[in-house]
Formats: structure tokens, sequence, C-alpha cells
């Protein structure tokens, strides 16, 4: 059964809407995550496959698997089958480059794709779609290449693997085999299609149809899913499988990649697929860069840090200490705790938070105190990685290149 | 007053339907070039401007200027006031690849294209849209890209300056700062205007208004108009004027090219526009590739010229030499007269002909047999131009490479 093919690409139900524009649930509650696995037609990633990964990489899973902020794929279960035998794969993964500023969850995808490429030693690709942020966020061009180096220093302060491991620009790299690959996609795809896949009105611009995309249109994002479109990685490896990690709001794009990845004689992409990284105020939903009171940033000072978290953190305590000592915390909706089973790599101390917190021995504050002290360190510790990359650096991980260690 | 702010871009009346998909008047007569001129809102190639480009040139104008082959134009005049001045401009032009073997009417825009790089001494770049034609044709990129070097030794045995031009394939040149100005243009223009000025329907590929567009689409034909996408030739000159030679079909990209360029700080190209070479049978309209009879290709035989002109050139003689010796041949609608006024260059010549097959002295038979021998030579000596064009030469004419003799 192909279940790629759904007629309906967004999750658009009266209940829940989701897609690269949208995420919202019904009255503002929760996302039902196991409902849009069902509408998306994608598989849940359970512990059998969290396990596998374990005994494949020999190294304790990711905490973003154990605690299953990454919880659905295509195909993940046949990459492993080929990475079993002995077949490598790569990884892509992108971001387009609207703002200086990275919060949290932009963090998030990284994060786990260095974990995916450390544990199982394989290229990366990631894409900075510089050109799609001039179309849509109405940059110029010199400004959207300006940020995207900006991001790319956030990106590389992750620790990515500089011999395996290639950044590029739209704006630099399409050309040549990329752009073969663009025309091939977009002959695949008709404007019906696409207009009703992404809800485009007849008054946007023609580069949100046509060239830019990653997040925008199909081609581009779905480019760096086919090995050729990188001849100095991947010469005459073009059944060379692609493991794309990314939030689930991105599956539209890739499914449409998917449809059209054996018409042009490509693997399909394998994805592994994120929750959503919660706003400090809201139970659901992602962050809002418009909204800076809504994330903690990379360039967040530990007072301000410490002050949103304080103010702006929804809590699921009780209104009186009384009663929370009662009852306990509403752990489904507080954000410290969520956040902090994001981001607190002990699971024993995570559980004990979590035991005291919601039987009510642990009051909000302390909670959002470890909290604090989790996202403090995390930052500084970036701001440092990130104050280490050098120009030099930036020009290595975007040079058009072989990667010496590639396939060791 | 902004003759190039129309609402309906493509001429579509009633009586005529001019675009760069269609040509054809009302049953089946002739196009009316003066009400095509207002209709577009471009200029008449009056004699005045025809004298001026004698003088400045020091030079007699072209067949097709003195024949008014070429016979509108849009800012010509200023690109004439400015080269007057002394300053430079550089000329465009191009071909959709899509087939092997070029008819008469291909060569047209080169041969005068020639002329005026020789004439004005200025460099020139020729687009081969393989890319589009990919898309449009159903062509694959590698049988797109073979097509696009069978034309340009078609194109380079016009006799190009290969030390004044440059020949370029969209798929191996679009990036770099190309691809910059492609997201520029896309960003000035709604898909509305897109769709309704080229009457794209829903079902059309996105590729068709996204990428490859010479002759689909806006933003690569407008691409080459501007200096900056050649960053190797025109360094630092971002206001060069564009001289674009094409057929009056191609009216409605370059209008729209020309209301973007201000928007992007470039100056408007400049066009010089050619009526319709006709087909053999036709008394209108433009060749046909779908055909083989409609038209001479310069890969036909003398045989096959000779046998196509006589059996399929439509006369203006009359039916019986009795009654054409009276009242002489319809010029207006002779096909071999028609031809040799494009392409025999002695002046002298084509008026005594004219006048005595119009006054019925001349016979069909003896005109066909005069055009027989031009086209014969002409076709000839192209075939031998061309088996002396080298796949080194075609390699020398499209390196990326400054033009050392560009602005002598």
């Amino acid at each position: 059964m192909d279940v790629d093919k759904k007629d309906s690409i967004a999750s658009d139900s009266s209940d829940q809407v989701v897609n690269p524009w949208e995420v919202s649930a019904k009255d503002g509650g929760k996302i039902d995550y196991d409902k849009l696995i069902d509408q998306f037609g994608c598989q849940r990633l359970d512990a059998s496959l969290i396990d596998r990964v374990q005994r494949l990489t020999s190294r304790q899973p990711h905490v973003f698997l154990r605690r299953g902020v990454f919880f659905a794929h295509r195909d993940f279960n046949e990459v492993l089958d080929a990475y079993e035998r002995g077949d490598k794969f790569y990884l892509y993964t992108g971001r387009g480059p609207s703002s200086e500023a990275l919060h949290l969850g932009h963090l998030i995808p990284f994060m786990f794709t260095k974990y995916l490429q450390e544990a199982f030693k394989v290229p990366l690709v990631i894409q900075l779609t510089d050109d799609e942020k001039c179309m849509w966020k109405n940059l110029s061009v010199e400004e959207s290449q300006r940020l995207a180096r900006e991001n790319a220093k956030d990106i590389i302060a992750c620790g990515f693997d500089v011999t395996k491991t290639f950044i590029f620009s739209d704006f630099d790299y399409v050309g040549g085999a990329f752009y073969k690959n663009m025309v091939k996609v977009a002959k695949c795809v008709t404007l019906n299609k696409a207009m009703g896949i992404f809800g485009f009105s007849g008054e946007d611009h023609i580069g949100k149809l046509s060239f830019p995309p990653v997040q925008a249109c199909l081609s581009v994002p779905a480019v760096p899913s086919f090995p050729s479109s990188f001849p100095h990685l991947f010469p005459g490896k073009d059944k060379l499988r692609c493991l794309i990690p990314c939030a689930i709001d991105q599956d539209p794009y890739f499914r449409m990649t998917r449809d059209v990845a054996p018409r042009l004689g490509y693997s399909k992409p394998a994805l592994i697929e994120s929750s959503f990284f919660p706003a400090l105020q809201a139970k659901n939903g992602k962050m809002s860069a418009s909204d800076p009171n809504s994330a903690i940033y990379v360039t967040d000072t530990a007072k301000e840090i410490k002050n949103k978290i304080n103010r702006y953190a929804f809590s699921g305590g009780q209104d009186s200490i009384e009663k929370h000592r009662e009852i306990g915390a509403n752990l489904e909706v507080d954000i410290p705790v969520k956040y902090l089973s994001f981001f607190l790599d002990d699971d024993t101390e995570l559980e004990h938070i979590k035991k005291e917190y919601g039987e009510g021995r642990m009051l909000t504050g302390e909670v959002k105190k470890r909290l604090t002290e989790v996202l403090t360190e995390m930052v500084e510790r970036h701001r440092m990685a990130r104050a280490a990359v050098t120009d030099e650096m930036v020009d290595a991980f975007m040079a058009v290149r072989p990667l010496p260690s590639m396939f060791e």
C-alpha cells in the first residue's frame, strides 16, 4: 500500500490545521499527533524502532528519540534495513534564513541531525533557502544571503563535522545538476496540484510557485533529496538513500517529493519527523518568531531567560500552594516540564521532577528554576560555540568540494 | 506617456491573434502590422531612423531594414542617442532548442543580429533555453542540451565574432548572478498577472510558470536583458542598455520585462522587432516546425529546395499564361517574391523582378527558378559554414569568460 497517495496533502480538518504555514488545534487545544499520523499517512516511530537504532549505533538513543520528540517517520525502517546490510545513506535538513536570531525550536532539528550524523557516521547536506526568504519575506537578495551566513554560524555551532557536512545557500548553489533536477521536478507537478496543496491564491507572486520554495514550492525542497543534485559529493551514487529529519509540518512538501522521486529514477527520501516545540505561553503549536516573548533565543542573556521563564512559561501548577500541595501540577499543560523533557538529558532527574511536581511536593518556582539553569547553560554553551565560528569555518563548510571521510 | 502599460499584453482581438504561441489573422488573411503596432503600443521603425542607422554605422543598412522586415521598435532611438554620445550597448537574442534542423525563418533574427554586431561593434549574448524546451516539449534534460549544442553550431555558422559573443545554455548557466535576477524578477510579477497574460490554465505544469520561461514565463527571458546577469562580461556596468532583436510575437514577454526593469534599478531593454517569415503555402503567419513542407530547412538538399519551391510556394501568378501576360502576378500574395525580398540582396534586381513579374512579362516559373538559385546558394553557404564549426569552437563561444574586445 502506498501510504503517500492522499488527495489532500495538508492536514486541514475541522479539528486541527497542520501545514507548513499554520499549526493550530480546535479551541486552542493540543495537537492530536496520533490523529496527524493517520491523516498524513506516515508511521509511528515505535519502541522497537528506537531499540533498533540503539543496537545499530551502539549508543543510547538521543533524548529526542527516547522522549518521543521525533515520533513519526516514513521508511526510516527501510533506511535501517539498508544500513544493516552495509549501505550508507545521507542526511538532509535545512533552514529558511528569515531572521538573525534563532530560538530553541530552530535548534531542535539541527541538534537531532548532529546526533544522527555522529551515530550513523553519514554525510549531511544543509540547505539555506535564502532565495525563498527573499521571495516571501520581502528581503533583498543581499540581506537574505547575509542572514544565511549568520544562520550558518549558529548551525555550525551545533557541532557538525566539517569533513561530513556541506552547507549551501540556494543563491550560491542553484545551477548545474541542482537546476536540472529543479526542472525535472517541476515537470512532474501540475500548477493545479501545487496551488491546491499549498492553498495559493492567484495574487501571490509567481515566484512563490516558481523558484525558491524550500518552504514555498516543491522543486527546491525536493531537489536536495536526490543525490545527483550534489555531483561533488555523491558521484555515481544516484541510488543513495536520503533521510530527512524535520518537524511534521514539513511532511506535505516531502510527500510530494516522494511521489515524484520514482518518476525521476530516484529513491524516495525517508523522513523522521518531530512534534512541535511549544511557545512559552501556549499548550500547543509552534513558537512564533514575531513575538519575542514567546520563545527563548540563543542570543538571550541569562537574565532574559530567567525573566521569560518566570513571567511567560505557562504553568500547570495550582493557583494556591495549598491546592498545589493537595492535587499537584497538571503536567500535560505545564511548559517548564515540557521544556525539560526536551532539554534535560538525565532521565532519572526528569522522572523525579515529574513525580514530585505532579504530586504537589515540588512547586512551579522550583521547576522553573531548574529549567532556567538548564537553558542558561545550554544557551551559554551555544553562544561560546558560535563565537568560535570564524568566517573561514563558514567558507569551509560551504565550499563546493568532495567530502573526504564521507563513507568511512 | 508610458506606452508599455497595457491591460492586455497579447494582441488578441477578433481580427488577429498574435502572441508567442499563436499568430493568425481572421479568415486566414494577412496580419495587419500597422494595427499590431497600435495594439502593442510599440513604435514604427521609420525611414528617418533607418537613415540614422546608416549614418551612425557608415554602411548600407541591412536588407531586413531596407525592406521593412524589421519594422517596429521600442526605444531603439534612445539606444542610438546614447550610441551617438559614445555609450555602447549590448545585444541579446536567443533560441529555444526544440529541434535539430533550423529553417530559414529561424535564421532571420541571427542574420540580423550578426549585422547589428558588426555594424555597431557591440557585444552579444545568445540564450539557448534548453530548460524551457525540456519543460514544454517533454524532452529529457540530456536531449535538450544536445539540441542546444547542435543549434549553437547553426548559430555560430551565421558568422558571429567569438571575441564579442557569449552563447549560453540555461541548464549550464543558470545560477549565481543570473539566478538572483530570476528571483528578483519573479518577485515583481503576481501569479494572476502571469497567468492572465499568458493564458495559462491551472492544469499546466508549475514549471511553465516557474523556471524556464524564455518563451514560457517571464523571469528567464527577462534576465539576460539586465547586464548584471553577466558579471564576467559587464562588471560594474549595471546601466548598460540592452537591445533585443526579435520577432514581434515576442513583444509581450519583453513588455513585462520593461515594466519590471526600473523597479530593479535597470534600464528598460530596447527592442527591434520583425514581421513573420511566411510559410511556403501561406500568405501570412509563421512557418511551422511540424510541417516539413511548409519551410526550407538549412539541411535541405538542392533537390529538396527546388522541389519544395516548385510544389508548395504559393504563387500570385495567374492560372493561364495568357491571363498572366495580360494582368500580371499579384505580388501581395506571391511567396517567391516575398522570399526574394528577404534574401535577394540586390535591390535593383528585386525591383526588376517585381516590375516584370507584376506586369506579366515574367512567369512564376522564372521567379521560382531565381528563388531556388538564391536559397540553394544560401543554404549551401550555411551548410559549409556549419560543417566548419568544431566542438572546440562551440566550447569557445560558450565558455564563461570576459570578452577581450568587447568595448573597442
